[in-house]
């Protein structure tokens, strides 16, 4: 039996003369990638570049969509109304969806972004408005979400495919939940134990705690990140070891 | 024979808590809604809600697209690079299309709106970044644009469909082109006067000139506004006075 | 003993062609004008303007500091970061400042809006980065915000003057605290009440709670409100009702 | 005598997340810094940082006044009508000087960015409400603009004291003026070429134009640019060709 495992990336992450991470180097090693659509990050012109290169990169894409926060990059929490937020999600990903059919593509899943990502792991409300907004603009969208976390069963039960992710980088609790930032030893910053980590991840169903115990994760989606040339580096040697034993990136969606 | 015409309006000009205009009313009047993207005005909660109320009027619904220009409401001309104004159309466009889409109605027409409007009139460059972006997301939406213009020439030439308007509470030049807001006399005031010439407009394909000569405008749509308790009234009476003189209104799109 | 009051109201609140509330009739009835800066509404034009009538009309002026957040009108609490915090305080001051020094006038006070307002009420967090931001600007400024809140007593540790404020059409607690707007009679809406229990507290120093006992509250400044037709009626009643019972009118700020 | 001459540059051009070019290093070699007001770039606590490495480099501070238009990075043209023009630049400039006040530093001189700083070269009706804007808010800062162009002479007519600027990285034409970005060899990649050109402005006062003319330009500051790697070793090489000659980098503005 042949093991697969997605890798994706947050892309398009620019802004009219702005620049964030290394898109190509990155639409090189990842099978799905989640785009930006102007709410925290993206302007029109960007991302349909954006679009084009995950496109001739036959990478999946993704709507990657946010608070409305462009000076805060969507990293804040926001306190925003139910059906603004509905409206909002339907919003971007729309624009994602028509700027993606222009170059002969589409969007496949959804990913939250930042404060909205984390806030809708735990917050029934607003992850139901996130909910209703995916159903309302096409129920046939795939959710990605935080591996163990409430969205994912709430979307499941209003009828939406999930998948769930993990994130290369980061370490977890013994109950198989990301360690806070804030905590020291939180982000790992070594390339080839991440690699290893992720290789265990998909062999073996998890990964060793911060406090040395083996950590059930299911996960069908690893997140890699490209802001820095060290993470760029770190996402190549993950998937180099991936495939090196015998584990094909392949996303989540059926071409 | 039946003589049909449609009355078209800028609506969904709100902004967050800001109000614009009294969409109700107008919704009750016109045949077509041109409803704001977000690009001037319009926030996604406030544009569903327009586009809620349209589609329980049965008004057909274009896409109002605008220079990203909200403290300017839209109307600074902006010198815009063609590949950025395609993207910016494209993506105003979509955005309307997913909200549209989940109220169980859809967005039938392109509307240019404020300096955007006015620039692509003339300005072939801009012109046909417009053109381009309609054509890419959708070849089947039709662009309404000033009567007499090149921009009309222009996209029926690349295939599009197009709509000519004409101003009711506009005076116009013997040559058939709108009279400077800068000169006396270019905004008409007087409701009956208005709905008189609209009739006219209608029944002889044309209208007296700020000259006193007959002036023949093609056109197939009639914009009215509604943003002042007075414009409300005017449009009210070109409607009563079209309908009174057996002219149906009815969108130009055939439902 | 003369027993003076001062009344604030929250203008300058458009935003490029919209509009929000009376400013022209609040500026006859006010003695102190929170005035926005720009981040949840007020464009440079436009706050040029409400600064102009505010002189005109001898309204001592404050800078009405938001989130940055224009869609939801500084109405949603943010995550925003203490250094971030702090340095939008100083940017909205000084801007204001600079706008009022061109037409000869000056900001006396700063009156947190919306979300922020309430957030900083309790939590000491936000709070120091407000207070950091106005001692850095200019310790001589005098910080407004709700009676009986905690940022008041940290505001004056920290060497400002403090003023606190009453909210003209809402109910309190027994406790002194605003009954919240999820409650039923949480807002008032009859002028004539609303006018006796601001004599009251004017001159016992207290109204009667929602459950019917007298509460006292300290306040130095009444807060009414000018969005709608009955607003203004009400905060003209208010001004009316404690002149005819020989209560000045006049601002916390010597002249 | 000793020769004098000030090097400025673009910085302070980031927003939130996204960074623009190398201040760190560009503050180790300019004598005068045009920092973004956030209308173009620059968020409050970004401006914040860059002022406070500007008065650690004992670098004089202007503001880089813009239209409104972060996506475009103020570079279109807007028709932007006088009285918002005028209020957008005290808006800017007075929110820069807030913030530089609260690190014990100030702003000395205006520099326009971008669109803004093309327009005013000839467009006398926004230079006048540039010039109206600095006057309103201090008539006794100095305005940089381009070496010849009109809004030198205009400003000097109303007051201002006034700065010429060259491009170090620019041709010219043999009347003194900039070859056009669309011309072949408008703009100059080689540090050496570019460093002994501006050698030769300052000791012989003027370049050699694209066609191979002396030709003079009266400039008092320089302006070199630090986007690229590239772009910050050729200002750095201009510094240490003036200073090997004898000349001295120094401020227009007396410390």
């Amino acid at each position: 039996m042949i093991k697969t495992i997605d890798l994706n990336s947050d892309l398009g992450e620019g802004f009219g003369q702005w620049r964030m991470g290394n898109d190509k180097a990155m639409l090189e090693i990842v099978s799905s990638a989640n785009i930006a659509c102007g709410f925290h990050a993206g302007d029109p012109a960007g991302i349909l570049q954006t679009l084009n290169s995950a496109k001739k990169n036959n990478v999946v894409i993704g709507a990657h969509v946010s608070y409305p926060d462009l000076v805060g990059f969507g990293r804040r929490k926001m306190d925003i109304a139910s059906h603004e937020l509905t409206a909002d999600v339907i919003y971007q990903i729309a624009a994602l969806q028509g700027l993606a059919k222009t170059v002969n593509t589409k969007v496949s899943y959804i990913k939250p972004h930042g404060a909205l990502y984390n806030t809708i792991a735990n917050d029934e409300y607003q992850a139901m408005a996130v909910i209703d907004g995916i159903l309302a603009i096409d129920p046939c969208l795939t959710l990605v979400g935080l591996a163990g976390s409430n969205i994912l069963r709430l979307a499941q039960e209003k009828g939406l495919k999930t998948i769930a992710e993990a994130f290369a980088d980061r370490a977890y609790t013994s109950k198989g939940e990301l360690v806070s930032r804030r905590e020291s030893g939180s982000v790992l910053h070594n390339a080839d134990l991440v690699a290893r980590r992720m290789l265990q991840l998909v062999t073996e169903g998890g990964v060793e705690s911060i406090d040395g115990k083996f950590t059930p994760i299911q996960a069908d989606s690893i997140c890699v990140h490209g802001d820095s040339p060290g993470s760029v580096e770190m996402a190549r040697e993950v998937k180099t070891v991936l495939e090196q034993s015998g584990i094909t990136i392949r996303s989540f969606i059926c071409p």
